[in-house]
């Protein structure tokens, strides 16, 4: 049995009291890989970002609103754990400056300037221990498995899952299994409570029962 | 009976294929009072933007994804109807540029440029045929009593609802109903569904059994 931490959902950064970046990740994935992992037998912790699905009732769930919040769950979390699924679609870019009040419209255009959040990921691969784990997902629509390679190996994640933009917000999904050798282990397509389970096997086969991490 | 518009929820404005700028928006305001308008013998069509919760199975829902689809569908609805209820959170600002691929992470700030989306209820009310009736509402976190009064006559509205930010995606709501002579007609509070009625019973008493508008 494994203690297995899932990163899910979106995230928001606010730019004023009202407006925010995001993007449309649903937690449908997160709670589909939950819920197998529970399934054969593992803890799940889930931290997650404002979704409206609901995570199987056995998991923990820890709620969070930003990519910083997510990264700080996800450090306090990560060291009891086995591993990570970072499934999460964190938002990626934050304003540099957060307006405390609402913007009042002018009839002018608005420069905003974004800076990068910490990438949650990356900052959990750089820190694991020996046998310790992490997957992650990327989705990408130029060049996709040369990009999604180039973050598995800068991110040090175990394997990786790549989707394209039409798995967002969708109940169906088609997903690539990538080794850090370089190998596509599998190609999946259906739909995400089917996937969950596939893509899951695929950990179980490749890292929870290699004798690499046990 | 009337013939009862009502905007309703967010919309987003993407920026690449994955990130957008939106607003957190549930709906739930725009579903109390269409609850309220159908309980009164009423027709209500909604434009709603993306949301979870689930509207009247009496009411006509459409649904939309960006400002501009939604300023389209209420202006392809408006005509037909007696008035509209513009209780949306549409995205006031869109990219001035859409990628047509994910932005990659480069290490660097992203300056984005951002321009005003067209303003539906401004729309609306600047076309509205005598009789036909314009209901907004504004959410300021400055001078609210102000910006929300100046609203209500630049957009031509005959009755301005005024809330706070802590209404957004929230269960409670404190609402001010101004009229356009200047005058608070009554403030309210409490869980949204009650809220709708309140103010539900505010626009009967004030437009759909006034004689301006029979």
């Amino acid at each position: 049995m494994a203690k297995i931490l899932i990163t899910s959902g979106p995230t928001r950064q606010y730019i004023d009291p009202v407006r925010f970046l995001s993007n449309a990740s649903s937690g449908r994935m997160g709670a589909a890989l939950a819920s197998a992992a529970l399934e054969a037998g593992h803890d799940v912790t889930i931290i997650s970002g404002p979704v409206e699905i609901a995570y199987p009732s056995q998991a923990v769930v820890k709620k969070v609103v930003t990519t910083e919040e997510m990264l700080q769950a996800a450090q306090d979390y990560f060291p009891s754990c086995d591993g990570v699924i970072g499934v999460a679609a964190p938002c990626d870019y934050r304003p540099s400056e957060v307006f405390p009040h609402k913007i009042s419209k002018t009839g002018q255009k608005w420069h905003l300037s974004l800076e990068e959040t910490p990438d949650i990921i990356a900052t959990l691969g750089s820190t694991k221990r020996p046998r310790q784990w992490v997957v992650g997902f990327a989705l990408e629509t130029e060049d996709p498995r040369l990009r999604a390679l180039r973050k598995m190996i800068t991110k040090k994640c175990d394997l990786l899952v790549l989707n394209g933009p039409t798995a967002i917000d969708s109940l169906e999904n088609q997903v690539e299994i990538l080794h850090p050798s370089g190998k596509t282990l599998a190609i999946f397509q259906g739909n995400k409570m089917e996937l969950g389970k596939k893509i899951f096997r695929m950990i179980e086969q490749n890292i929870l029962e290699s004798p690499d991490f046990v």
